[in-house]
C-alpha cells in the first residue's frame, strides 16, 4: 500500500473496514519486526499476518496495512484477525483503536508518513540480499555536523565499508542516498537496510567498497508537483512541466545548499573519500529521487552517477523536452552520455499508473532524445521499501566502475576499488 | 515515575484516572521529543504538559506519565488535558485509548519496558550538559559483531570521541555502559544522550577522550532479586543475600560470557583502545548496574573502574558481608582499594525507599568494611533517565585519571588522555 503518497484509492480503503469472510487462521511465526518477546503479529507461509490485540474496553479495533481489516472480539476482550497474503518486504501498518490511528505496541517503530509507524517484515522466499549474513560488516555512523546554510547542527548517517578502519590509506567513492516524503535519515538504515545490502554485495564481489551518506532531506517545504495541468494540450503541457520543474527546484533549494555547500565538504574532510565527481553518486527514493534529479543534474561537476527510485525525472508527470528540461543539460545527448556515467530510474510494477506509466513515459522521452538511461522494474512491488531495497541492490553494482577513465590517481584507492571482495 | 521496575504504587495510579481540578491550560512550547511538525504535547514554564488527541469515536482517552490523567472531550471529539508540573528530564509516557496502552503518534519512540514507548523531554532550566552544543562531536557507530558464546550476530553502539579519525595513532580508554531492564543498546544513545554528555565534558576539559561501548544486556533470563527474605533474622538474611547473589550471577552468566569472551576482544581488535584493565571501565543503570557489579567485580583483571547507577551492590536489598559478598573480593579492603580505581554507586532521591535506602545501606556497609566507594545522589529525580544522565555526567570525569600509576606506556595515548579539551 502506498503510504508515501496517499491517494483517493487508499483513502477509500481506509474509510471502509474489510471484513473477514474466512474464520481467522493462526499459523505462522512472529514477524521479525516485532519487539523481542511478542508472539503477534505472526506471518504464515502464504504471507498472511495474524493479529491479536487485547482491548476489552474498545468498541472497534482495526489493522490498516494493504487495506483496513476489522478485527473480531472474543469473550475475553481479545481482538483477532488475519490479513490476506501480503506482498513480501517491509510494510508500514497501523492499529486503529476506536478510530485512533496508532502504532502497534508489539512492533518496532519506523519514521514514515511523519510519525513513528509500526512496520511488518514479510519474508521473501529464497531471498536474503537484505539479511544479516556471515560476511564482513561495515559500520553505520551517526555524524553530527554544523550546516552554515541552515545555521543548525544536523545529523546524517555514514556507512563505512568493512575494513575502512583496518586500511587507513584506502580512499572510497561516496553514494549520497535519500529517503522519501514523510521519512528521514533513519529510513535507509532501519527500513532500507542499506548497510546489509552493501555489506552483502561487497562480500559477493558485486559492488566496490563505498561510503554511503544518508542525510535528512526535510528542509524547506516540499510542495508536491502539480501534475494535473500536464495533461492539457502540448503548449500548456510544456508550461505546466516548466512550472513543475521550477516548483521542485524552489522546494529543494535549501537542501541543495546543504548538500553542495555543507554536506559534501564535511564528508570529504572527515572521511577518506575520493573527492571528485567520478567517485560521487546521488540517489534517492520518491521525493528523494526528485531531489536527486534536481540537485545532481544541476551539479554535474559534483556527481557522475544519478539514480531515482520511484521518483525522479520531472516529478512524476512532467513532460520531458531535451532543450528545456533540467536546464537543457541533456540537449546535447552525446556530451551528456559522455559526462554522466549512469542515469538510472526504477519503479515497482504495482505502484499504480501514476508512478509506473509516469516514470516510463519519462524514460521513453529521454531515450528518444538519445540519452542513455537505465530503467529497472521491481516485479510486483508497490511504492514501498522492497522496491527501494531491490533498486539499491541493482543500482549499487553499477557505481564507480569507470577505472579506465577515472580521474582518480590514488593507487590505494584503485587497489581498494578493484579488490571487490571483502574478506574479514 | 518508575517505569523500569513497576511497583504496586504505580499500578494503583494506573488503575484510577486522575481528574483535573483546574480547567486545562494551553500555554507552552512543543516538546522537543515530538516528531517534527507536532504542536502537542506542549510543555509550559512550570513543566506541565498539555495534550490534545483527536479521537471522536473513543469513549475514554488517558495519558499515563507520572500518574494517569483522564483527558476531556470537546464537541469536536478532541481530547485535551494538562498534567501537573513534571520533574525535568526524560519521561516515558503512554496514551490509553479505551484502555489500550499505545505510543502517542505525536512523539518520537524509545525502547523501554520492552516496547516502543512515547517519551517526553521536560526542559531543565539553566541545564544544558546533555544538549547539542557548539563543540566538536564524536560519532556513534552501529557495530555488528559475531558472538561465539551466543552463536549469533549482535549489535552494539560504539561512541568514538572527536578527532578519533583525525589522530590515527591515539589510543583510548573504554567505558562499557549498560541499559536497564526492558531497554536495549539504543537506550544510552536516544534516551541517555551519552554522546552529547561525553562530547560536552571533553570540550570543557572535564573528562578524558574515551570510547564508550553500549551493548544489549538482554541475553539469558533476568529474574529480579528476591529481596523479601533479606529482612529476616541475621542468619536467614545472610542466606537470602547469598541466594540473591547466586541468582544474579546465574541470570547474567550469558551476558558475562559475551562481554568477556566476545565483546572486549572485538572492541580491542577493532578500535584503537588501550587494552588493559587500567583503561577499562564498566557501568550500567538499574539492571545494568547489577550486571556491572556482578561482571566487573568478578573480572578485576579486566576492569579498574566500576559504576552502578540506581542499581548495583547485591541487587537492591542484599546484605553486604565483606567476607562473602562478591566472592569475598572486598575482604582485604586495602588491597581492593589499591586495585580498584573507582567503585561508584548513585541513586535519585525520589526513587523511593527500596532503591534509595537499599543502595545507601549497601554503601554504608561497604564503607564500614573500609572499602572506598563514591556515592552520588541525584536531587529530586526518580528511577528515570535524568538520574542516569546526571550519574554519567558525574561518573565520567572520574575515569582514567591514573596517569601516574598507569600501565599504559603509549606516548600517543598519554598525550591524548592528558589533552582533555577537544578542539575541532
Amino acid at each position: 500500500m502506498n503510504r508515501t503518497f496517499p491517494t483517493a484509492v487508499i483513502l477509500s480503503f481506509a474509510l471502509c473496514g474489510f471484513s473477514f469472510a474466512e474464520p481467522p487462521s493462526d499459523e505462522g511465526k512472529p514477524a521479525s519486526s516485532n519487539v523481542p518477546g511478542q508472539a503477534y503479529p505472526k506471518i504464515d507461509a502464504e504471507g498472511r499476518a495474524a493479529f491479536r490485540i487485547p482491548a476489552p474496553q474498545a468498541a472497534k479495533v482495526q489493522v490498516r496495512i494493504d487495506r483496513t481489516y476489522d478485527l473480531t472480539k472474543d469473550e475475553k476482550g481479545v481482538w483477532t484477525g488475519v490479513t490476506g497474503p501480503l506482498v513480501p518486504g517491509f510494510h508500514y501498518y497501523s492499529l486503529l483503536i476506536d478510530g485512533v490511528e496508532t502504532a502497534d505496541p508489539a512492533s518496532e517503530t519506523y519514521f514514515g508518513s511523519k510519525w513513528m509507524h509500526a512496520g511488518i517484515e514479510v519474508p521473501e522466499k529464497g531471498v536474503d540480499f537484505y539479511d544479516v549474513k556471515n560476511v564482513p560488516h561495515g559500520e553505520v555512523r551517526q555524524k553530527l555536523y554544523f550546516s552554515k546554510t541552515a545555521n543548525a547542527w544536523r545529523r546524517c548517517f555514514v556507512y563505512t565499508p568493512p575494513k575502512y578502519d583496518a586500511c587507513p590509506t584506502a580512499q572510497y567513492p561516496v553514494l549520497y542516498l535519500q529517503h522519501g516524503w514523510g521519512e528521514d535519515e533513519r529510513g535507509w538504515v532501519t527500513q532500507g537496510r542499506v548497510n546489509l545490502i552493501i555489506d552483502n554485495l561487497i562480500a559477493e564481489g558485486k559492488c566496490v567498497p563505498m561510503i554511503v551518506v544518508i542525510d535528512n532531506g526535510n528542509i524547506g517545504e516540499f510542495r508536491r508537483p502539480q501534475g494535473k495541468d500536464a495533461n492539457k494540450k502540448p503548449a500548456d503541457a510544456k508550461a505546466a512541466s516548466a512550472a513543475i520543474e521550477a516548483g521542485l527546484a524552489e522546494s529543494f533549494r535549501p537542501f541543495e545548499k546543504v548538500v553542495i555547500e555543507d554536506l559534501i565538504p564535511t564528508i570529504d574532510s572527515t572521511y577518506r573519500t575520493v573527492p571528485d565527481r567520478e567517485h560521487r553518486a546521488m540517489a534517492g527514493l520518491s521525493m528523494g529521487g526528485m531531489q536527486t534529479y534536481v540537485i545532481a543534474l544541476k551539479h554535474l561537476d559534483a556527481f557522475a552517477y544519478i539514480g531515482g527510485f520511484s521518483g525522479g525525472g520531472i516529478g512524476i508527470d512532467g513532460e520531458f523536452d531535451p532543450k528545456i528540461s533540467h536546464g537543457g543539460v541533456m540537449a546535447d545527448a552525446e556530451a551528456f552520455n559522455k559526462q554522466v556515467r549512469l542515469l538510472w530510474l526504477s519503479v515497482g510494477t504495482a505502484e499504480g499508473p501514476k508512478f509506473y506509466e509516469g516514470l516510463k513515459k519519462y524514460r521513453d522521452a529521454v531515450e528518444k532524445a538519445g540519452v542513455k538511461i537505465k530503467f529497472y522494474e521491481s516485479p510486483g512491488t508497490a511504492h514501498e521499501w522492497l522496491t527501494w531495497r531491490r533498486s539499491l541492490h541493482e543500482f549499487a553494482p553499477l557505481l564507480f566502475r569507470c577505472d579506465d577513465s577515472s580521474s582518480d590517481n590514488s593507487p590505494a584507492s584503485r587497489r581498494e576499488h578493484r579488490r571487490g571482495t571483502g574478506n574479514r
